[in-house]
């Protein structure tokens, strides 16, 4: 049986909260994916194992959350060639403007596609990696384009007070 | 003949000095693009119709760079279901902060994998564009092997008082 | 029957909650008004379609707000020779700060005249609108007069422990 | 002779550097207008008359550029009915985010719709104020429509390495 | 009988949460003052009457605070030769930081002395008028020195779990 | 009987909160320490009396803990030769900004090894400590050595909905 | 023969650039003053002497300049009950965000009054301390009128090309 | 022949220009260092291979200097038992407080001690480094105390035109 294509990891348990968003998105898109708990800092050696072997593993797309000195999706973008894609989870004191810029401000040479602070992130990123995906999965690039039209299908025409 | 798999847009002129270390990127690992100036707010026309007909075009990919209150890659984002990176152009008073912020913090539903301020952001930009066209294009996805192990390589052990 | 003079447009449902403020300050002058949701991101079409016949529904101001990545002021300023004034909605991590750069930051060319983040913005960029329209309506002149004479008179001498 | 309908206003000779933008733009659009010198801290008393007896000079929109703890866009819309655009003029050490903030963030009650940071702040006030006139001049609307053709039109379809 | 020698003067009655402490620090001390609402931009009227009179009044130390685009401070400071201290009032999207740059940026020539944001910079206005005043008044000068001796004493050796 | 080796200091009872976490890692270690507080404002006295005496008093690393305008942490290292780790308090307003950069933005010839803004901070200066001390300590080098594992083993696998 | 009011303090040489400009203030004064290098980090003997003799020593007012994480005003604030008045000298990296939030945010107790970043501040500084000496001097504080008059007049009533 | 104790590692050659400061004032202390470029992004290998065996090499102290989303030092930490102290290195665009961020914001389990940003920080992280091992080393305890004093007494007692 095939490998999911997406892999989800997050840096502690409290990053599910947010992550879960990204989750719920690829369900909602009938994608595949896995989810791991991937320290950069407590558990290093469970970063180089995975991100090194996650083109082997079957993964075509990474999605990394984490929050502070946010170091996972730049560590692990220096040691896997797939694409991987970050989401800045919100930090208690700076809100998530650490996070951002750990994620973000990568050198010239190690990419991390940055998305949003927190849920919308999450819900991003796995948007993004579905159309990273779509791109050679006729039926995965008409489920997204059915959900970008029912988006866009359900934003009311003028507020309401009871919104 | 086959078209560039990707574009690489801009909202000016001025960008172009940002934007084309993405270009010289996707020359290095010989990866065909096309270069366009589509300012969202001189020439929405421009952008509606760039973004619209993007899939179409035969674009797989789009680098979007803007400075300032940087619409491009959001908008381009709302009107394309490809995979759109954006590239925060630094600018002049704030440094790029704004330029970060109005690319970054999309919400959730439309999604923009953001990469550093400036230069770093444009050659990043053509990497995750490359990384991600690799996953369906072997020998691609060895010249992005070798570039990076080149760049491994290319990291002295010592610094130098000439360096 | 004559159309109402100023559209207030918002990014989506929760920002009414801010820009309901702007509506309310309006009802307060008797200045007619239309209340949109147009989503830059979500609902393109509608926005270009709003923005490029505003004019011609016979609208003289508009009033926009949007939080985050918040691209609908500049991009209908973009469509329309119209006033725009911009109303940053707060946002959740970062306090609206992304809001405000995302809407004051716009290049030369395309001008949003933006008010303070919040519902202090949504009350002043009705007060703004109803300023221009005030500039050939005598009795709106008369009415705004009023309303600033009555906000000077309510301000009290002294502090009070009961405030 | 009727009055210029516009005044441009600045808290000090340094910032007729930023401010002689919004004045070039009008003279591009045909708008008349008036230019002085207003020290909301160092000449309060003609801040006073100037704001006080704008509308009756004949003024209908009022530009003010002003730096650092930036009091005079504020200070004026506080004492004229008049639609006040303001200017954040770059600061040396915050780098125009002290003006920003000075400027935009009013409270309820007195608007100043705020522009970018700097020159592009200072030509798209120009544009405003020129937009709030053309609702009741329809010559000057239909030059501001040419305007913007005619900056559309000028947006290159590539970038130029002589760019 | 002799006029208190400080006014205490704000922008709004939800001020007095944060300018009460001011007033108690100054009861503490034995010190007479004044309050008063003074709104730069809702009475600017009253504004100019008492900065302009302020001393004529029979004031010698003027302690203002205010919140967000906050001119009260330097608006004052612009119209009156006595010491004015400055107190930052945290407001609700920036936190303060907006307040803060507002009244602490003064250009040259006009000083405002601008103390923390929130309360602590309320008590310390008061402790700084106190000081002002204390170099010529023996007896407060004597209440003074004691207050800061009992500070100093009723800092705890360590810290207590029920602290 | 020996010194404890290490002193947590912090400028008031209220940073307790915050500190405590320095004291039960230490706990946790079995790495004695001493707690007192020690304000550089409010104590002076006691600050220089505490920093020049630390060495002869036989510690050997000093914790100090403070917020706001924090000045505790640079001006104990400016009287002892003592390794001084400075951890940054969360403030009201700020969320510690201030604390942060008061504390590490130290000038060259005097070092403060800052920690992260809150509750991280204390227990990484806990750790950081007593890595100072295990480097002639192998008793504790080992203990410290199996807490880092401990802490690696602890991380999940997987994400859990309960967690 | 009476000692000079004045003393000015700055953290080291290269501050004398910004507090030369409170200097050259008083000079035009006519205010006598001392200046003086004390750094709190690298000589706390020295400040705790200055701090803890300058009232015996005669000065009235102390104005304490200081970059990066300033610690001066506000230590010296702790030793003496004098009014200090703080200036934020502009740093390299941060260009004074940290010099201000490190003078600033004093806690409640021990007041700083502080001025404007950079050369803004060093004037200013000199007025504010001239203001209060003028309270109980009255040539002094008819120069200063005349000084604030002359300001005023200086003030051109028009933008010049030439300016 | 005994190892250097102290490693100074960066992620780039081009962060030797900053770093060089903790290596000139190690040579001043006459304690010896080895110098290496370990990039975290571009040279992961190498960075698990020199964490992991740093402290079976000899070392006692590592001093990590990197700039932008600067994940050296903290990686360092997670990977060695030693002391890590982090030297932000200005960033272009957002003058380092992207490095401060990444390197400061260490989540609980992993310390980073972490000096200011530039060249400030790089000698600091020397003498920092330096005091640690002078806790066990009497003669270099002595050169760190007359370095000190040496740098008190360079301190002038007034500021100089010619400084």
């Amino acid at each position: 049986m095939a490998r999911p294509p997406i892999a989800i990891i997050m840096g502690s348990q409290s990053d599910w909260a947010t992550m879960r968003h990204a989750a719920e998105t690829l369900d909602a898109l009938g994608v595949p994916y896995d989810t791991r708990i991937v320290s950069a800092h407590r558990t290093p050696d469970r970063l180089v194992a995975f991100a090194k072997g996650a083109r082997a593993e079957g993964f075509q797309v990474i999605i990394a959350g984490a929050g502070g000195a946010a170091h996972l999706p730049g560590m692990t973008a220096a040691m896997t060639p797939l694409p991987v894609f970050g989401v800045p989870v919100e930090s208690k004191a700076l809100s998530g403007q650490d996070s951002l810029l750990s994620i973000v401000q990568m050198p010239a040479g190690i990419p991390v596609g940055t998305l949003a602070i927190g849920r919308a992130g999450a819900v991003n990123a796995a948007l993004l990696a579905a159309a990273v995906l779509a791109l050679h999965d006729p039926a995965l690039s008409q489920r997204l384009d059915e959900w970008r039209k029912r988006q866009s299908e359900s934003v009311a025409e003028r507020p309401s007070n009871e919104g």
